[in-house]
Order: C-alpha cells, then structure tokens, then sequence
C-alpha cells in the first residue's frame, strides 16, 4: 500500500492520478492533496479519497472548504506555504508534483528535501531548476520518476542501460494543430484553433504550448536534467500519431522505443508502480489496427520557438528559467486575447534575445531570473499591444 | 579481450560474425572455427584471424586445409566431432553457434555444458531441445544471448524487467516476397521468386522458411524457450519494412520495441558485447528518412504454416521436432526442384498430422523423433512426387 500526495489535485493530471488510485484501491491510499480554487471539485476529492491534509490557494477558500466539511474531515492550510505542507506530509511515500508552472518548485523542492519519490509533472521545476533539484534529489537519496509520457518513454527505454552506451534520446512530437497549416496562416490563429489539439487532452497552457512546440523545448531540457545528458544527444521527431513516445539510440546503433495508447493514466500509473507494474487503465495497444507510424524531421521554420529553446538548452543556468517565464507570460497573453498567436513567439524570442544568463546557484537566484524575464516580457508585450 | 569460436564461419551468420570482430580488433580474437565443405572460404578465415583450431566436415577436406596451410597454422578437425571440439576450445569465452539445422544441436549443447557465453543462432537447437538447453544452461551457468535479429530485440526490450510484468511478446515478420501475391498463385512460385526476399539477405533454407513465414513459427518455439514465456503470451506482427524486430507489451499496456537498420551485424555484435555495446557498423537509422512504420495481422490463409507452428509451439515435447524435420525435408526438395512451393506446406502438414507427441528427455529422444518425423516426410514426399 502506497501513500500518495498530490500538488495540484483538481488539474488534468491530478484528476488522472486519482482516477489511477480509485482503480487500484488495494494499491494506493491518498495522504494529502494540494488545489487552487475549484472548490467544489476539491470538496469531491476529499470526501472520495479522504486525504488528512489539504491546502487552497487562498484563506477564504480554505475556510469556505472546512464550512462545507464540517469539524470532521481533514487538517485545511492555503497558500504557497500550505503546498509545502502537502509535499512534506507525513505518512506520504509519493508526491505527484502536477502544479502548474514555477509555483510548483517550491513544494516540489520539499518533498525531494524529504526524500519522498517524486511522480513528476510540473515540469518547470526540472527547466527552471534542473542541475539543483537533481542535487537536492541525490543529496537525499528522493527518486524522482517523470509522468510526462514522453519522458516515462525515456525513462524505460533506459531501464538499467549504461549511460555511456546511450548516443541520443528522442523525444517525440504530436506537431499539435498547426502540423499542415500553411506557414503563412500560422501566426493568425485563434485561441480555439490553438487549443484543438489533435491528440492529447490536456490543460490549456499546455495545449498552446505544444501548438508552439515549446512543449517539447521545454521537455528536451527537463529530460536533459532528468536523465543526465548531454544537450547535443537530445532530439526531437515529429510523430503525428503519438503512440511512440520516446526513442533512444544506443551507441551501437540499436534503438528501444517505448509506446502505448495516448492515455496519461498510463504514464502516471507508471510512475506510482515503477519498479512495478500494475494492470492498464485501458486496453492494450494493437498496431494491427494502427497501421502505420509515421515520422518526419521537425521544421524549425513551422515552429521557430524550437530554436530559443534549443539555445536555452545550450546554454543553461538562466537561460532556460528566462525561456519559461517569457513563455508563460506570452501565453497567458495569447489565452487572454491579448496578443495573436505569433506574438507567442515574439515575446518569447525577443525577452531571450535581451536575457544576460547569470549562474543559478538557490531557488533565489530562480526567482530572481525568473522576476526580470517576466519584467522583460510584460515590457516587451506593452510596447507590442 | 573476447575469444571467440564459431560454429558455421564461412554461412551467413559465420561471415558477419568475422566482419563484426574485424571492425574491433582491439575487443575480440578468434580462438577457434568450424565449416562445412568451403575450403577456399575457411583458408582465407584461417589466413586472417589465425585461429588455434580449425574444424571441417569431412575428413579429406581437413587433410586438403592442412597441405594448403603447410606445417604450421592452427590444428585442424573433422567431422561432427571436430565441431563439438570447436564448441568447447580451450581459451574461448563467446561460441557463436551459427551451423543450420539440428545438426547445430551437439556442439551447441557441449559449448553450453562448458559454461560458455553462447552467442545462439541456431535456432533450430531451441526449437528441437529448448527445454532441454534451458535446464543445461542453469546447471551449467552458461549465458544464451540470442543473434537473430527478433530474438535480440526481445532480449533487449526485456531488459531486466519482471517476467510477472511482461504480458505478451511480439516477434515481427517481413511477410517476405510474397506478402502481397493473390493468394491462389502462391503455391506454384518458383524457387528463384521465393529466394528473392525484400529485407534480408540470409542463406538459402532460412529465405524460403521466410517465403512460408515457417521462419517466424520457429523463433515463436525459440522464444518460447530462450525467454521461459508461455506460448499464448507470443505472437506475430508483419511489419514489412524490418525496422521494428520485437514489441515487448507490460502487464500496464506500455510497449518497449526495439528498432534498428536490416543488418544482421548488430545483433551479432550485441550478442558478443552484451552488457556492453560498441560503435555501430552501419551509419544510425533515421526514423525522418524512413517516413512510416507499418504493421498487420498475419494472414494465416497466406501463410498457412503458421497454424501448424502454433500447434507444435503450444503441443511442446516431440511436436517440434517433427515440425522442425519436416520443413527441412520439405525445404530441401522445394529448393532441390522436386516440389513446388505450396508441396512444402503439404509434407510439414502432413507429418505433423501423423506425428504422435512423445516427450522429450534426452538428446537421444530428439534425434529417434527427429528421425522418425523425416523418414515420414520422406514417405509423403516420395507418394506426391
């Protein structure tokens, strides 16, 4: 029996992730659940799953919670601070790190300071933070097993394969809505076409940002933190499909791919159970009936964020925490009919053209980077508005 | 520094073995070879990689090495005896067992007894003996990596994991040439049009079991034993660009397959480097360059052989010996103009229909069902010819 808590429990990977636990209820138990807002939704959880502790966003939300509850029920907190809490909770043998954005460093950064495993999601924790979290992580011996199906992929592909044996990882890429869109009317479409993902269902920071293909930007650096590598061994291919996740080469021309039905539950199940397996959510892949797997290069032209990104990559240190946050604002933008889907890429590759990478040596130093790109960024979307 | 002896040097599988240890001369050594009748081929072997011990079929051939080579040079044998010899050299650490047919089994059997790594590409060993291998490897300690290129996918997709977490094993099959042949003109093909396979360039008896897809009813009896998997967790895929060899499927509905370019090459050199791998003999596979994998369900009205496999791969004991037999007696005088292509199904049919299942517990019982099985192949033959 598996104790889990999870950071961000009324998201699409939180919600995933319980309904994972209610279907292997001789497995799991839920310790603790961390949300924002959604309050009726969280009051749901709570009563299904009964956490003993819970944290909101906010005071007022906490208190409304525990008026809906009564005295019985769990111990309520809120805020950043109430988060932390939910990722160090005792009583907890796996955290599902699934807040969205820089906001879940910190609680993520806890619970690997508490030597729990680490079912990871936020990714921005690995791109922002990378080289200190796989520090912190091995300083307290917290395993941390990614959820993102592509890197749950890579990660199996590796199984107990030697580093030095590995020549490249590949990370696949759907190429989201826009893959045979005509260049040109790219950088007109609308918030709804953006968020018509093919494939996937997913959050809608998300969803925009794989119609950029920052999404794989961003995943490119997380697996280079979350797997040790070199940036020039990472890839990236375009397969529309999205059944093979990732691929990894090895050095002596092999390559072991990992692929399933574009589920996330199966990711997340994976990395509950890692290194076991239990029964799937759903039933098996047949290829027979796929057919075919199609690959092809992706064109830096179709999605130019691919190359910032590819520079932050590079570069490292703050670069990346600049990437992200020029990328959070410009998206947030985009949602909020602000600016057009091309200016996505303007406010993104002009705050990295500004960016002066300094060393990111504390989650301060994060923070700060991660204050002046978006400063830079909200400049930079004024002057365009 | 490996030392390595081969069964079977101057086939197919022996030739890529010397090419694979010619490209690292700094990794392995030949200690010993054993041929057939090629002695233009073995000279040349001998010349360049200076083996101590040199292995011939018959006994004039050996005398004939031994004048071309003069005085000094490596020892020379003969016959099935000089072979097993070979399988168990002084100062070998790798036996590439390579030789075609059951006449594979002796040396492969007494290399295994020695304790030595067996690099196994005679399939025909484990399809006849499996168990038999299995049970001496164990007491024995020897290590069996397997060389065909689907069996060394499947060993690398399983990597260490779980047997308990493995729900099926997936071999692919080419469909070979006649994949798409309206049905009614497949029996009356000819020998050059079976020889002329898509994918793979293999020896002559291995082509034509690829033709009848036989080949892939062998190695589903080969796994079955190499992996201990039970017969109803194997299956087949026709994937007809031979990129994908093997597809592993968890108990949790993710898949780890295995992808490399059609070069027999690099499982062999797998099979010699194993934990371990080196550089590649051919340039990576581009995944963009080949454009689309795909895979059907294996048609058992084209291939009708399969269902005879499936029984002999669920029937165990003496059914694949009788199985195995057959195909070699059907395959031989197809390729020798005596049948036609669609008699080959007729005569494995036919035995297989008379055989009646004894078990199998010694070597001694694999050759007595191995015998009776060809003298009844013999039988149908005669009458239909």
């Amino acid at each position: 029996m598996k104790r889990v808590a999870i950071l961000g429990s009324t998201g699409t990977i939180g919600r995933n992730t319980l309904a994972v636990i209610a279907a292997h209820p001789e497995a799991f138990r839920v310790s603790a659940l961390a949300a924002g807002a959604n309050l009726p939704l969280i009051e749901e959880q709570v009563r299904a799953f009964k956490p003993g502790l819970v944290s909101l966003g906010k005071k007022e939300d906490a208190a409304a919670l525990r008026t809906r509850l009564g005295r019985r029920g769990p111990r309520i907190v809120f805020g950043p601070e109430g988060a932390v809490e939910v990722g160090i909770a005792a009583g907890t043998d796996i955290v599902v790190s699934a807040i969205t954005g820089i906001s879940g460093l910190r609680p993520t950064l806890a619970a690997i300071r508490a030597g729990r495993r680490i079912a990871l999601a936020n990714k921005e924790s690995m791109v922002v933070a990378g080289a200190l979290l796989r520090r912190e992580a091995r300083v307290a011996g917290a395993e941390i097993v990614p959820v993102d199906s592509e890197h749950s992929g890579v990660f199996q592909c590796l199984a107990r394969e030697k580093r030095k044996n590995v020549a490249k990882v590949i990370l696949t890429a759907s190429g989201g809505p826009f893959l045979k869109t005509p260049l040109r009317e790219i950088p007109g479409k609308s918030v709804e076409e953006a968020l018509a993902h093919p494939r996937w269902k997913m959050g809608r920071k998300v969803t925009i940002d794989s119609a950029t293909m920052m999404n794989k930007g961003l995943e490119l650096i997380e697996a280079r933190w979350l797997f040790g590598l070199a940036p020039e061994s990472l890839g990236i291919l375009v397969h529309p499909q999205s059944i093979v996740h990732a691929l990894v080469e090895m050095r002596d021309g092999s390559v072991i791919a990992q692929l399933s039905p574009t589920d996330m539950r199966i990711p997340i199940q994976y990395a509950l159970t890692w290194p076991e397996r239990l029964a799937p959510p759903l039933p098996p892949l047949d290829l027979a009936d796929v057919g075919s797997l199609e690959f092809r290069r992706a064109d830096e032209r179709r999605f130019p964020l691919l190359r910032t990104a590819g520079w932050a990559l590079r570069e490292g240190e703050s670069a990346p925490v600049a990437l992200n946050a020029a990328n959070e604002v410009a998206v947030e933008a985009f949602l909020a009919g602000r600016i057009g889907f091309g200016g996505i890429r303007t406010v993104v590759d002009e705050t990295a053209a500004g960016h002066r990478t300094v060393p990111i040596r504390s989650l301060e130093d994060v923070f700060e980077a991660d204050r002046e790109a978006r400063a830079a960024a909200y400049t930079i979307l004024k002057r365009r508005c």
